[in-house]
């Protein structure tokens, strides 16, 4: 069965789209309510976001938009030091929509929000012309765990880690979309607990960020501008899989500007570098987290290479792959 | 100038339209910080939503995409007894917009959320390929104002109140999308001081909802099935434009099932009906407001007609308009 233009009427159609698909899967108490907006108790300070996906392919190996969805927003919140618990789920449905997608889609979003302790409270959907494509707007709602945590917050003397292996989740989507036979997986995971267990672990955390779009160095360049600090990287302790090492040798891709829907940099006190790895490589997504770089007095953003050169890493200039999240 | 994909890299280019357009307009100290997500102060019981606006053609009389976006989500909070506070706002940009029609649009959302009085504290955007068209999410959050406004909340003897003439951003947008040249305009509007004006003078709304996609008839079969109640409506009550009743006797519409957007019911009890009426009239949005039925014992929406005939007013089957918002 597909979706037509009248499962967006607001009417009967509409209605059981929402039941048969949203409201099984993401079943709660407040938004079985179908209330016009959800009522939530939330004390005190919060951080809010929203985030659109429009990925293509819309199934990757790894994960899909479903998970995108919840994981990018989830991300967001994590980053600011909050604990991430209430999304809305907006749903722009192309006509000729696959049903069976759309329920693996929801199926999917179901888990990544179990497993990042979020509920989806509010929904929308819309239906447009179109052949079966699915776009996905996310908002989220979290309760901050630490002050301060900020991307104007870096300072010289401070360490930057990585969580993990860069460029897994580019590599995957350009596969899927380049039809290349591989066994690289998008990265597509909610980092909420890797800062739960930063924060546990008392580490004074200044700065999150995720690394999606425009990848690692353009994440580093926001730090620079923003913090008004040098960032300075090692380039051999920047993990890359071997697999995607050699997808990005033959493509020609630098692995420092591909996205990732699952890793994060983490600026912390220099003195607390080495407790804030061993926190991180506890956690499942942080394995592989190593120490790449800090922070000095200056601006720009400065890697020292393999070869022991000195590149300066700027941003993203241009359309890196298009629809990447 | 136009969109290209470029703007959606999450590099240089992504970085001056957000600037350029984005921050210039909706300028305020919690998005200008470019976080991953907006840190707020909030207490206790908040409202939460989100919606996504599709409607074409983008521009129309009355108003435009912006302006409904911000409106339709401001609405859903008014309606749950909330004071709208905070919204976020996430573009999905085909290739090929005109930026000089992005501008108008991010200006119109401005102007809007300054006269609701919120903020839009987070954003995003994402560009796809395509024509021209814009889609925009809005999330947003409220405090709630009164407790227990609630479509399962009516009860027999309340009285109905609808405020305003029905069918004006249907036809608006129907006039627009068939080159009809007439006067009517979309009632594109923000419902939330209509709702403060309410609850100052001590109305104990039990429901209200505005009349979106679906129309009256819609919304009334929502209250009717959620607080198995029967409703009954007046059809000479129901306030309509002559120009847009001749507009539907043309091209033969039923105004009860047309989307509004700046049209809402409140269900109240029936000894504050009056009180109710006066209120709503005195704001600039309620002038032409009524008392259009009532609640009873029983199921479903019945209507006594200007005929003194009775109807069963159902639930819109079928597509209606598509992307009418």
């Amino acid at each position: 069965m597909y979706i037509d233009l009248s499962h967006g009427s607001g009417g009967k159609q509409t209605s059981s789209l929402i039941h048969d698909i949203f409201l099984k899967h993401f079943d709660n108490e407040t938004l079985n309510k179908l209330e016009d907006a959800a009522v939530l108790d939330i004390g005190g300070r919060i951080a809010y976001t929203t985030d659109s996906f429009v990925v293509t392919p819309m199934f990757f190996r790894g994960g899909n938009i479903g998970k995108l969805a919840v994981c990018g927003t989830v991300n967001d919140l994590s980053m600011m030091g909050a604990k991430p618990k209430y999304l809305t789920a907006g749903f722009i449905i192309e006509a000729g929509t696959d049903m069976n997608q759309l329920d693996q889609i929801a199926q999917t979003m179901k888990e990544a929000a179990l497993e990042a302790g979020v509920k989806i409270v509010a929904g929308d959907t819309k239906v447009i012309e179109g052949s079966g494509n699915v776009y996905i707007n996310t908002s989220g709602i979290g309760e901050i765990l630490k002050e301060g945590v900020s991307i104007q917050n870096c300072r010289p003397k401070d360490a930057i880690l990585l969580s993990g292996n860069l460029g897994e989740h580019h590599a995957a989507i350009m596969s899927g979309r380049m039809g290349i036979e591989n066994t690289i997986s998008s990265d597509c995971a909610p980092l909420s607990s890797i800062v739960a267990d930063l924060l546990k672990n008392g580490i004074d955390v200044h700065c999150m960020r995720d690394a999606t779009r425009g990848g690692l160095a353009t994440v580093l360049n926001e730090v620079s501008e923003s913090s008004h600090c040098r960032v300075e990287i090692d380039e051999t302790s920047i993990p890359i899989s071997r697999e995607v090492k050699g997808f990005c040798d033959i493509l020609g891709l630098d692995p420092l500007y591909m996205a990732n829907e699952g890793k994060m940099i983490a600026v912390v006190p220099g003195e607390q570098a080495e407790a804030a790895l061993a926190a991180m490589q506890q956690n499942k997504y942080g394995e592989n987290a190593r120490i790449i770089g800090d922070i000095t007095e200056g601006a720009g953003v400065y890697m020292t290479t393999a070869l022991h050169g000195r590149r300066i890493i700027d941003i993203l200039y241009g359309e890196g792959l298009p629809r990447i999240c």
